[in-house]
């Protein structure tokens, strides 16, 4: 029984390394959450507890992986950012997309309870893809598309279940209400309805959830061409956002973000 | 804040189709489990709470997916084995690979306290890789790689750790005395040193376990080209085999797996 | 100048093997072919001049490559059908298009002259994509599929052409009049009002061009476990023939073809 | 014989989009010109008249597809260097590999006769592949790969048939002669034993050939993020240089090219 003979199997193995220098972006996306969320009595529009689990999970991936130079993540999804230098794993795809994927699905599930009362009734897992971005101009507009999804669904589901849970409409009416509204209307009927200000929503919901790296306070960021060690990234901060991530003052804050996206 | 003006970033996403009517092997490996099993104090060199671990969470993934018709694993990996004809997403390679794994790490992590006393002290992970095969003839030379692969590892393992914990070799010595012993000196060498008969060993350390979709008694196989629906695989029982899958015998006394992989 | 410093842009060349076992058939088409032929005066419906300027273009081909079992042309393009075990340029996807499509654009120019009396007005080219079919079966159904569509293609642009040429008819006017007609209606104008039989055009317009590797008169197949070598490859004849691909007779009057396809 | 009862067959098509906004260089390269340059008695180490068909073949290529901005060629190979904006064939790989690929073929041959007296005695043939790029940094050191290589060859070149041709060695004394030597030897060895001054041979050997879209003389840059019109491209004319491409004058004499580039 010589393995050798069997080996030649392995020839069938296909070398899926990403373009080298460009932006690696693997989100995850929660699978069948409509069902987990309802077995588990989620809150609406929103449940807190999930946001904080989502959140406390994105961060054991972005400890893991100093690559990752930061993630943003609303609902069930999380995107994680990669320095485009990034030679993990050869930058072979399914090696970094399912171990992104699993490592978070680990987290999920380890830190449940810390978050839960109601114990797991059913397993959550997530899947992931990589996309590929060449500049910083369109990775922002990747990020700035998230975030803006992610205030479209909030604006929109916020005033939905405000017409289920305030207005005693049904799930229908609700729907067939705000079929064709713009935002401004939204506004109107939170507030005149509702007297909900959309404006004073809490901005984990409005804006979603940035992972960022951080100086210390004392730390200088590097000259423009110089690197920083994977040390050194470990050393850094990690710290949880709930910001615009489109207005320019995110990142002109943050100067050696591009250094280690670069 | 229109979405619409960022959504052009969706056009750098890729469609990973895998190549239809081809047998997708999804396998799975554990991450950095050297360390993982050190710090749970793992029994060497086969630990049977693990493996019990291992099949329990491979069960869960092949109960979810009823296109997997046959699972194998080993140690800190596991193989399953797709019908050629699977359409689940589209059979883009990322969802497949990253589901899969995320799943198997959910049932991995939720199951633990079942198996283990001790508490899980680090998070494990898992990645996961899709490769093709476009005849059963490859795909079964897979599986027979797997198989011989674990053989030959059990065997070295079992010899390794009886000159350790039996014989007060250490480590070193142990990897010296034996470097270049072909299978049968190994054998010479637990039972003359040892008294151990390696045939004696458990069916699991030396075959793996394999996960298998079973008929019902009363239950007759369709005519050749007749498929089974996928209400008829739920029904299906799900049995756990360590026996020899490199043999004939396995695939003749299953005649409808041919069926169930078409 | 140490050509050292820039060769690490050779790593962003990408591996495109396609998967072993499996059936490659390289399609090749004509570019802008409509004002090609209108540019030379190419006779309508069929230009027996281009096709066999096709045929011998393709032959050069399968003279080139060996691995080239059979190869199927019908207007402006052919497709080559390669055994499923080469190993040219290690499968390497681009490679192997761009050389076949190369070829044939170099013999289609070179013997121009052969065929055509009018001079090269502009310069012909072509483009070309390869497929995998994992089965002989739906690599059958692929010629089939050409084949079908060449006779679609003729029924129509037969009668078409005689609506125009015979019956005075614009092109406007002879589409308008096809419209939604089906087989039997196209087979009933062109007997009823131009007196052609469909049945008697010429078997390379109806069937379009089958290059195929041939026995020798004296010569044996090897057993059904053998290969052919290289050098019986190049000493095979090449056959040109117009008849049904789809029929089982052409494949089982040709027993040798799944060798030279395996 | 109802076509679509085969169409299914289209299924296994791939797309092969390649990455969006990403600089898109496709290279072809003569398949066995060692023994094509033997046949038709090439002169060495450099054959004037196959250099200016090989110029005549790329312009034709670079005035077929105007995102084509410029291209790069020495010896049997040319790189053609695409604007990372462009959508042509929606970016398909096989589709742009393969088409420059024959149309460059068609040039070549369709040419031949206006460059040598020696008829065609066997079929040239080219491949060709496509690399990624995504900046601008990474695509100049592929161009500057290639001409540091042309200039690598040609020296070693032009040192190997001078102690062949004028110093009377064979092809392995001459191979052995020159092992070892770095650039200032080969220099040497020309200047002291043959009386040639490498500087002064022609600069189409040393530094290889670029064409290049130019403004016209009138005619005035768009601003930096303006775009040049299909049009406006058709309109440039295509100059053919031998010049350094790796010193920044070239660049920055020429700003548009950015422009045309992104």
């Amino acid at each position: 029984m010589a393995n050798s003979r069997f080996e030649y199997v392995k020839q069938y193995e296909r070398m899926d390394r990403l373009l080298p220098e460009t932006y690696i972006v693997i989100r995850i996306d929660g699978k069948g959450f409509h069902k987990f969320t309802k077995k588990h009595e989620f809150e609406k529009p929103n449940d807190l507890r999930c946001l904080s689990l989502m959140n406390a999970a994105a961060k054991v991936v972005m400890s893991e992986f100093t690559d990752i130079v930061l993630a943003y993540g609303d609902s069930d999804e999380y995107s994680f950012i990669w320095s485009k230098s990034t030679e993990l794993y050869e930058r072979r795809e399914s090696k970094l997309v399912s171990h992104v994927c699993s490592l978070f699905t680990s987290a999920f599930v380890f830190n449940w309870t810390r978050y839960f009362d109601i114990p797991l009734l059913s397993l959550p897992s997530f899947d992931g893809r990589a996309v590929l971005y060449p500049s910083i101009f369109v990775l922002r507009d990747y990020l700035n598309w998230r975030q803006a999804d992610c205030h479209i669904n909030n604006l929109y589901n916020t005033t939905f279940w405000a017409l289920i849970q305030k207005g005693g409409l049904t799930n229908t009416k609700a729907e067939e209400y705000l079929k064709g509204t713009v935002s401004s209307q939204k506004h109107e009927i939170l507030f005149s309805q509702f007297h909900i200000n959309y404006n004073n929503e809490l901005e984990i919901y409005k804006k979603g959830s940035i992972w960022v790296r951080e100086l210390e306070e004392n730390e200088s960021a590097p000259s423009k061409h110089q690197k920083y060690s994977t040390k050194q990234k470990r050393k850094m901060g990690l710290r949880l956002l709930h910001v615009s991530i489109i207005d320019n003052e995110f990142w002109n804050t943050r100067p050696y973000l591009s250094i280690l996206l670069n």
